[in-house]
């Protein structure tokens, strides 16, 4: 058995420890430093506050947390290293690690999405430059990606994600050795097809999530007849589009239609903050009125929004707004305020139904 | 302005009606035999028993509704013809309309599918097939495709559908005669592509379905923490299966990813009676217990599953059980009453993420 080190204790960097453990390796579970009650609630009765589960409850073997003040104890010794943080600890996470690490070290991360510079980046490639020179060539890092809610992960609902890296036989490894009967890795080496669909689902789930706000503001109640057939049409074009920058980024069409990228649209779509925040733009609030309700919580699909206009309008990206009429709209209402008025009869243009 | 036929005064044909009528056409809503209430209600105070609404309120042409004795006087001078009728009733509907037809008059369909004979036949193949040999070159059936639950359209919900043919002009007439801002039609000429997609939608939702049974009988109550990862799971196999096939068939991927595809699977998920069947068999109801409290609605899912099995059984599709993981399970439990037990660990092989 070895011992697997979990930088970040958030939900789903807890989450991801009960797969592990339940292998019957160990996991040291530290938290940042924005985890901290999170740490001291697993030290005092095992309880995850934000779970709100036992988290170690029938695992196999050992979940031990641990503050960031005891990173150096921490990382003596591990086989493995996965990143629990956001994409904004990314950054702070690789110089954590940077002096504990050898060559040839597992590194996988939770964390996924796209980076904008002079070109569109994927995280594993960022993470991979951001490591110390001599080990640089011989860590391969990995993300994982698909639909996973952390909560329903944690109390080992059978999910399936796909693991994503440049080195076929780090994927296996990381596989064979954290998957489970109910966690199940499929590893691609299609990492900027499984980065930008995991990134682009936050901002699609926004513009997916408008037709529930639009009917409850008609009047409407949930029921079978909503606006389902409108709901379903943006989703169509959702993936349509997703497709085509992927294909643009030099990615598979068959990992947008797979679990980075339509399975996890699906799952955003079905919960979470960024249909919330869809829903209020449909609803009717201005741009400044909705996040103000989202009290404080992230939003994924601003960071990705900016990110592709910024790709788009620099010319990183050979696609124009007109090619992607549903992105040019979201930017439109969450960026700049515009209100929501889906442009349906520009979707589904020949360049996207009758593409490669 | 012109006068329309619609023969099936369902909930789909009657809700087909109303854009018709909005443009400021004529429309003679005709009754099947199964319809005779429906028309009479409509005769009576024009609700539509079905629909729950008085169908022509507000709309600029007047909706007339016909019984089927009628049909002779109904059809006269009609300048275009729809089939409303379900697939069981198109051999009745060429049939009763073959004495009324003459050379490029324009006939679409909301009846979508594919039959299996030799080969898996598209159904605007099969009418072309049905019709009089003196018009039969010089008629393009044409049949809508795409996310649209009838009582939305009914209401002017916002719905795209795609409308596929194989005469690009008489497409192109037919989106522009009955078109209007709630009701976007997009022509295609993938017959193959969107056919089988409506087909293989019916039984791939009651998969997706599945994972709200498991939890509902694991003792889960409805929420965000339920069975999403499984659903969306599923879901994203779905699509990789659906795209396998529809290449298979020789049509395009682009169709799976758009609303024949992706979208109609996704408004069937929502809601109807394929997802109520997945989620009573998922709740470990037995195969005949599930059909039973589906109390005769007729599920499309066995009818592709069993048209499916044969193609595959029978060599007709170039495609193994062993390719489709997901279909040979949903044609164990829906077919043969085998426990549902999702086979995860087989889903996502290299042959449909790594395919064309």
């Amino acid at each position: 058995m070895a011992t697997f080190l979990i930088l970040g204790a958030g939900m789903m960097g807890s989450a991801l420890a009960v797969p592990i453990a339940d292998r019957g390796h160990t996991v040291r579970l530290v938290g940042t430093h924005l985890d901290e009650a999170i740490v001291q609630g697993l030290a005092k009765d095992g309880v995850h506050i934000k779970l709100k589960l036992a988290l170690a409850e029938g695992a196999k073997g050992p979940i031990e947390p641990y503050s960031y003040a005891d990173l150096a104890r921490a990382t003596e010794g591990v086989d493995a290293i996965a990143f629990g943080v956001s994409s904004a600890g990314i950054e702070w996470a690789c110089r954590a690690i940077a002096p504990h690490l050898r060559p040839d070290i597992p590194l996988f991360m939770i964390t996924k999405g796209l980076v904008a510079g002079g070109s569109l980046e994927c995280l594993p490639d960022v993470v991979k430059s951001r490591l110390p020179a001599a080990v640089r060539d011989r860590v391969h890092p990995a993300a994982i990606a698909g639909p996973c809610i952390a909560g329903e992960l944690a109390r080992r609902v059978p999910t399936c994600v796909c693991l994503a890296g440049r080195d076929p036989a780090t994927l296996d490894w990381i596989r064979d050795a954290i998957g489970t009967p109910y966690y199940h890795l499929f590893p691609t080496t299609d990492v900027a097809g499984a980065e930008a669909s995991a990134a682009l689902k936050n901002a699609y789930a926004m513009g997916i999530a408008f037709a529930t706000g639009l009917h409850e503001r008609a009047g409407g109640v949930a029921g079978s007849v909503a606006m389902h057939n409108l709901e379903s049409a943006v989703m169509a074009q959702a993936l349509l589009e997703m497709r085509a920058i992927v294909l643009a980024l030099g990615g598979r069409a068959t990992t947008v239609a797979g679990l980075a990228g339509a399975g996890d649209l699906d799952v955003t779509t079905n919960g979470g903050r960024t249909g919330r925040f869809g829903k209020l733009l449909g609803l009717g609030l201005s741009r400044p009125e909705a996040i103000e309700r989202m009290e404080g919580a992230t939003l994924e699909c601003l960071e990705i929004l900016a990110v592709m206009r910024g790709a788009i309008a620099g010319g990183t990206l050979p696609l124009s707004f007109e090619d992607l009429p549903l992105l040019a709209h979201m930017i439109d209402v969450a960026l700049d305020g515009a209100p929501v008025d889906v442009p349906l009869g520009r979707f589904f243009a020949r360049r996207l139904t009758e593409g490669p």
